[in-house]
């Protein structure tokens, strides 16, 4: 893949950094032991979901598909490893020839998870998979923790627009995988350009108050906002005096305001203030934008509001309270020597202090009951049984190391929305509870 | 500058659309209205510190200074904003040649900070400050959490060493920015090659569990890791049992076995046991290493433990519960009028729902008592008072567009370790408390 693909704001020339370091050590280790060869199956899932979650969203399957693309050690990167002695020499060589020639499968992109769902399981050597496991975990524990928030909140906003404005919270390309990952847990759309620019997101935005306090007057700065970007601007009326601001911008921009943003204060009742202006002074088509410190929580308390559209940052880029999603990538089956037709045989750490996992190339299929709503997350490593035979979850991804599963974001965004219809309702409960269906090991 | 001297793995070949799509729009009313070109000040602070925090930590100086110097509108960018229809052909116009010309002061990086503290002044045009407040603001909140995190970290680990092990934990961008982060905090290695890479951070890491359980035995892996990377290695004791794998990592490494890791379980009891193990094997100087879902406060109560090094993951890149530092990028002052001579007049949105700013271009110094310990922030607008004079905290960081103030990460290492030592005593506290200075405003 050409990197300039991967469009602006940033190329990666390569993603095999994204690494720790013990990948390196122990793939230079089990070279020399012989082992490096096994074929091997490695799967990425979670023990639990964030305390209190219903369920779990995946996310970022897309961009772990660039990252193995993209996994080349280079001349840079080579020069590296080496003047800091970090691996040996045949190592060294082994790495110069790097490509991941193996398999992937893993849950569709948009789907929902529960503790021990096999998230993405990677089939190859030893040695080429070990290497993948840092970058596949960065991505898919950073963006399923924001899709996961965006889902609850989406839940909440129950059909009003949904704005991300999280990029000044998070780190500046954490920030644009955030918006993605937004989008599909039912964001509309985005302030972060960045995101417009590398997936497409709508990108949307008017002013801040240090417009309005730049100019000379609230009436200068309305009328200046209003003269560029159009009347159906949105203008934030919050700076000084929220009543005697909507009443301004009502008489610079005429009834065919677009929107008022109010940011502060409390928002219930200056939305019921603000709407009952408005509609007296004839705006009855201006819509209310809020964006003040939200969360699910108080989006779903806005209910109530005359509220069209709500502005997140913090909370949804800092995954509501969850910043991350605790998956980790285990070998769980790997041949019994390194002969290429040697059969597999499942391996697991043996559990203390609760780390436990469980051994074996894994399937998973979500149960229907008679009404065809979800009872249960079915994993196991045997043959699949009939009747869940066509609910399987997992879908190949690559094939040896092509990637097979590309898709349009909208297909994802689409596919997680239905995926959530499918749970019980509980599922859309703010309140704390367990996983809304069980798991079970088959 | 040179994209390159960025260094890899990201290239990054314009920070521009790390922005907000409003930052835009408000540069395309201001230049209509002929408010673009009006002196302005804009400062970075924080109202308050995470809950029951006692010092804040200023991180990502450095890479703010990088993403100012990049910050241009390249013709992908340009074509994309015309396209999306962002803004107008003459906003488009000033991008095409916008670099930032104006001045930047700041608390130097390593710093510690409290509500209030002016951490950098960005000074010239509205247009080009306004332009640069999301990316500053990404940086300066991502980086700043994960410095504070690790510098309460370090504190708890009294001069043990500290490895970043987060990588995985978070977005695989951020993860270099967080092991840069918590190298400034204190921390002494990470796991992340890329930062070792870009920021010349020592990078450390042996084996996994998946290195143990991809060979036949126990004793296989353990003779496969020696043999490759020698006695001294760190060998992963706890994928069986714990007692066993001490006595067969001696046997198969003999006394000079560099370190054991044990990674679950009872830390304290293990690490003791483990200890009184090894030192009956004859192996007194190998190291014990402990890395399970460690935050500051397992950190402080391992401290009667046999422990020689921690290494920490989620709670550190997820800036142990705070992973953002709530600072916003607001307008103090601005001329009278567009005439460059024109004095400048302090703004301030109006307060309501708690959002307090305080108008005016700021200077800050720390307070110290008779004893040389500090006492009290100081944050003024006017003259600086004599006493105080030797004691102001901005520095210069750019002048005139051309950074002035770049430094070595262990030069900001070491200044934040004399800041926080310059601090009462109460400051390493990790119980929850007010800021451990109170700021005084003159």
């Amino acid at each position: 893949m050409n990197t300039a693909d991967l469009g602006l704001p940033v190329d990666v020339p390569s993603t095999a950094l994204f690494t720790d370091h013990y990948e390196l050590t122990m793939l230079q280790a089990a070279l020399k032991a012989g082992s490096a060869e096994r074929r091997s199956v490695f799967e990425v899932f979670t023990r639990r979901l964030p305390e209190g979650r219903r369920y779990g969203v995946v996310a970022g399957t897309g961009r772990v598909l660039d990252a193995v693309e993209n996994f080349r050690f280079d001349a840079d990167v080579l020069a590296f490893l080496r003047e800091r002695r970090i691996v040996d020499a045949q190592t060294l060589a082994w790495l110069a020839e790097y490509r991941f020639d193996g398999d992937i499968w893993g849950y569709p992109e948009g789907e929902v998870y529960f503790p021990g769902s096999p998230i993405m399981r990677v089939e190859g050597s030893f040695a080429e998979c070990v290497l993948l496991e840092t970058v596949i975990l960065s991505v898919l524990n950073h963006d399923s923790a924001v899709a996961a928030a965006a889902s609850r909140m989406s839940s909440a906003a129950d059909g009003r627009g949904l704005i991300e404005m999280g990029a000044r919270r998070t780190h500046e390309l954490a920030a644009v995988a955030a918006s993605r990952a937004a989008y599909i847990g039912g964001f509309t759309t985005t302030s972060d350009l960045a995101a417009g620019f590398r997936y497409g997101i709508p990108t949307v935005g008017t002013s801040a108050h240090a417009f309005t306090l730049v100019h000379d007057s609230e009436r200068d700065a309305f009328r200046a906002q209003v003269q560029s970007l159009g009347r159906g601007t949105t203008l934030l009326v919050d700076t000084y005096d929220v009543t005697e601001a909507v009443r301004l911008a009502v008489e610079v921009a005429g009834p065919e305001l677009g929107a008022v943003r109010i940011d502060s204060g409390d928002l219930l009742l200056v939305a019921h203030r603000v709407r009952q202006q408005l509609n007296e002074l004839g705006a009855t088509h201006t819509k209310i934008v809020v964006t003040s410190d939200l969360d699910e929580y108080a989006i779903a308390s806005l209910r109530a509001a005359p509220v069209d559209a709500y502005g997140v940052g913090t909370q949804l880029v800092t995954g509501s309270g969850h910043p991350t999603s605790s998956m980790v990538y285990k070998l769980v089956a790997r041949a019994e020597s390194p002969d290429p037709q040697a059969p597999l045989v499942p391996v697991a750490k043996k559990s203390i202090g609760g780390k436990t996992s469980i051994g074996g190339r894994k399937w998973a299929a979500r149960r229907l009951d008679e009404h065809g709503v979800a009872d249960a997350e079915v994993v196991g490593t045997g043959p699949v049984p009939d009747e869940l035979a066509d609910r399987q979850l997992l879908v190949q991804l690559v094939k040896g190391g092509q990637v097979v599963a590309r898709e349009p974001l909208d297909v994802v965004r689409d596919r997680h929305a239905a995926a959530r219809a499918g749970l019980p309702l509980s599922a859309t409960q703010l309140s704390r509870g367990e996983p809304v269906i069980p798991t079970e090991y088959v």
